[in-house]
């Protein structure tokens, strides 16, 4: 069966022809002769509008028919050329129906997104959340279906885990609530915070990995970009450098937002209206210029001239860039996306590969304009004495990750790979400012609702 | 770059081309003058042999490139009609290489499966664990695609949960270790063991929709067929029935199972010469053969006639249908797969449709030959009183339940759905016989390795 959106996109095709709707009724005006019924099937935030003006029908119960009740409802469609929406039906007859009750608490679009947070199991059955769920969907689609045809094969690391990853603690435990431990005796059972380290397992062998999986953090950090339970992009290549893992984190975002924006041209079209004025000529300023890839040192050079403009005024190496400085990077010095490569190695993870110079790592964040960080990945440190003296420095217990430092004594001729969270992407195509009214189901510090 | 898959598929094609490969060392022999070592590349379990023979190289060094090692090798290709391989690489140059240690535990691919899982992090690099996790990956991705090409939404449900859904009890709990509960206090927080109840509040606004992903069982069952942790496909579309939801998953399992036998055939043959020989046929027959639908009380009936057979042999109206009988129903007796339909409700999830007998609800369990169950699903009871006396005659907690049933009040003119576990499918098209062998990095009680 056809949905409304591909009704939409083809009138003169559909024309004339016997039609069966399935969706939730989002208007419904008229009298006791003729009602106009607006039902949205999900397909898109377009509506169709059902004309019902035979006589046979029950007008008392159309007339219930409310926001949020659910309808199946034969009819023809005919153009209408002359109206704003292309096409209507007009009804002939009713399948089945459902009268929502009369508290439903959606009966208009001006409901503001901290209320609809409190309904995260109706929320989406407004235009706003609506626009964006299906933009994170096709997103999730559009990621998947550009490692497909890359042949990069899809890995599941583990979620539960005795590895905390990047070693920075915060993370949350597992049991069973009995005494004798699920997993075993002097075990540690987490969620996992990354599925890198385990996904370097799999490309070394499988050559081209990526996961694309829920990941948790047990901050209690209660901002606007920071969930406890988020899903991750996680690609990995054997062979890969870090200019290698730049150009294709770049080509990904590049592709895979192309095609986004295209298929959900509506949806981030209403989000361009009714959010954010500047998101389409973001997201196409974005498409359109290429990325410029700029040295950590370079970067601080110039932060420094500019010093007075910002809070955190220490702009010297060793900073862990701000969103402050990342933003000012972007927009203005730059005017483009960058790649900042090559950062101090004491703020950066264990696992990234040494320069010569000693203090630096072949890391790298991509920035974009307006949101500053979307992408960070590095090239992995392969040679095992340079990764143990590392792992040692930093007090991480060896032990838990002797199979890791193994990766590196079976034909490890190197390997790079990064990480993009995937809400972070979804708030950049969106326009969305909290990152709570972008994943179905928030999880933060003190709330777990449903 | 082009895999060697791609070059497998059209070696007339690549023909005299310069090439670059990238792999791992799977053979390595002989002399000082000429060296041949086959490479695998990761994109198939066919490996490549490069020739040395060029008195230029460092016969040393080949020598020591044995089993494991990482190799970049230039050369040209050369068609090779009389040999068992169509195509090899006559090497020109080394551009990189790291020397396996002699250690290295995959020497030879007479590894037993139970050996392998030792060894989580390198067993991929073995042809059988290589064909597995190749076949795993295409699979996910044509589940993926049927969903996408359908139009339906991916959608996440949360990991962690204060629902426990079936209401089974097994969950495993999650905090942070504070004093204080991450998640709030007097709050349950559970690792989610479906994502169903979750998906029906996003089906009723976006009608087509699936979730895939993890899902947690804390039972210490350890069987061949139990993971604490394993993926889930479980697709909810409203305004479906029962045999709207039959034919879903008919159609799924054959679109997406057709998809990877044609992209994964050399995998597919090897696990099929290697593991099970009757691995090709069985999954053809299934193809090929439409499925039957069953009521649950014909199905007692048959059963009963030939009850001598079975080890549970209280043959009645009530029985909880076990492995046995599954797959003498769809072997023997209806010689297809099946759907069995209407199952007495005392066995089964309180959220299924009541069916007018008062015995029955809307489920099904779909059956293949050589396994038994493969999919469960179900039509939702969307009457809210129906629903609310199911919860409260089994003692479940309303109150979490809330948000659930309020689905009920607003336009619900019911849904249905169901659950694939997708390592079990993994399983049925690979012919492994353990599930441990089927993801990366399996959990089960007492096992939480890396």
């Amino acid at each position: 069966m056809f949905s409304v959106k591909k009704i939409l996109q083809r009138p003169k095709y559909f024309n004339n022809r016997t039609y069966q709707l399935q969706g939730w009724v989002v208007s419904n005006r008229g009298n006791k002769k003729v009602r106009f019924i607006s039902i949205n099937d999900g397909s898109t935030i377009k509506s169709l509008q059902v004309v019902f003006k035979d006589q046979s029908f029950d007008f008392e119960l159309l007339d219930k028919l409310k926001n949020g009740s659910g309808i199946v409802v034969e009819g023809i469609l005919k153009e209408t050329p002359q109206a704003q929406q292309p096409i209507e039906l007009e009804a002939t007859k009713i399948i089945k129906y459902s009268v929502a009750d009369e508290d439903y608490p959606i009966q208009n679009q001006e409901i503001k997104l901290e209320t609809l947070r409190e309904l995260p199991h109706l929320r989406h059955r407004t235009n706003l959340l609506r626009a964006i769920m299906l933009v994170r969907s096709t997103l999730a689609h559009e990621v998947h279906r550009y490692f497909m045809q890359r042949d990069f094969y899809y890995m599941n690391s583990p979620i539960i885990t005795s590895n905390d990853g990047e070693g920075a603690g915060e993370t949350f435990n597992v049991n069973d609530g009995d005494k004798e431990p699920f997993f075993g005796k002097d075990k540690k059972a987490t969620l996992g915070v990354t599925g890198q380290l385990h996904g370097e397992s799999a490309a070394l062998g499988l050559q081209k990995i990526y996961t694309f999986a829920p990941t948790f953090r047990a901050e209690k950090s209660n901002t606007k970009r920071h969930l406890a339970e988020f899903w991750m992009i996680e690609p990995e290549v054997a062979f890969y450098d870090l200019y290698d893992d730049i150009a294709l984190a770049d080509d990904l975002l590049k592709v895979v937002i192309r095609n986004t924006l295209f298929k959900n041209k509506d949806e981030i079209q209403y989000l361009n209206d009714n959010l954010d004025n500047s998101l389409i000529n973001r997201i196409e300023e974005f498409l359109n210029t290429p990325l410029k890839i700029v040295e950590y040192n370079d970067a601080i050079d110039q932060l420094a001239q500019v010093k007075h403009l910002f809070e955190n005024q220490d702009i010297k190496f060793g900073l862990d860039l701000a969103t402050e400085h990342e933003k000012y990077l972007t927009e203005v010095i730059y005017k483009a996306p960058i790649a900042v490569v090559n950062f101090p190695k004491d703020f950066k993870a264990f696992y990234m590969k040494q320069n010569d110079d000693g203090k630096t790592v072949a890391s790298f964040d991509l920035l974009v304009p307006g949101v500053g960080e979307l992408v960070g990945g590095s090239q992995r440190e392969n040679d095992i004495n340079k990764l143990t003296t590392r792992i040692n420095e930093l007090g991480i217990n060896k032990e838990d990750l002797q199979w890791y430092l193994d990766l590196r004594r079976f034909g490890n001729v190197g390997s790079a790979g990064f990480g993009i969270g995937f809400e972070r992407l979804v708030m950049y195509i969106t326009g969305v400012e909290n990152i709570r009214d972008v994943i179905p189901y928030p999880r933060t510090s003190g709330n777990i609702r449903m």
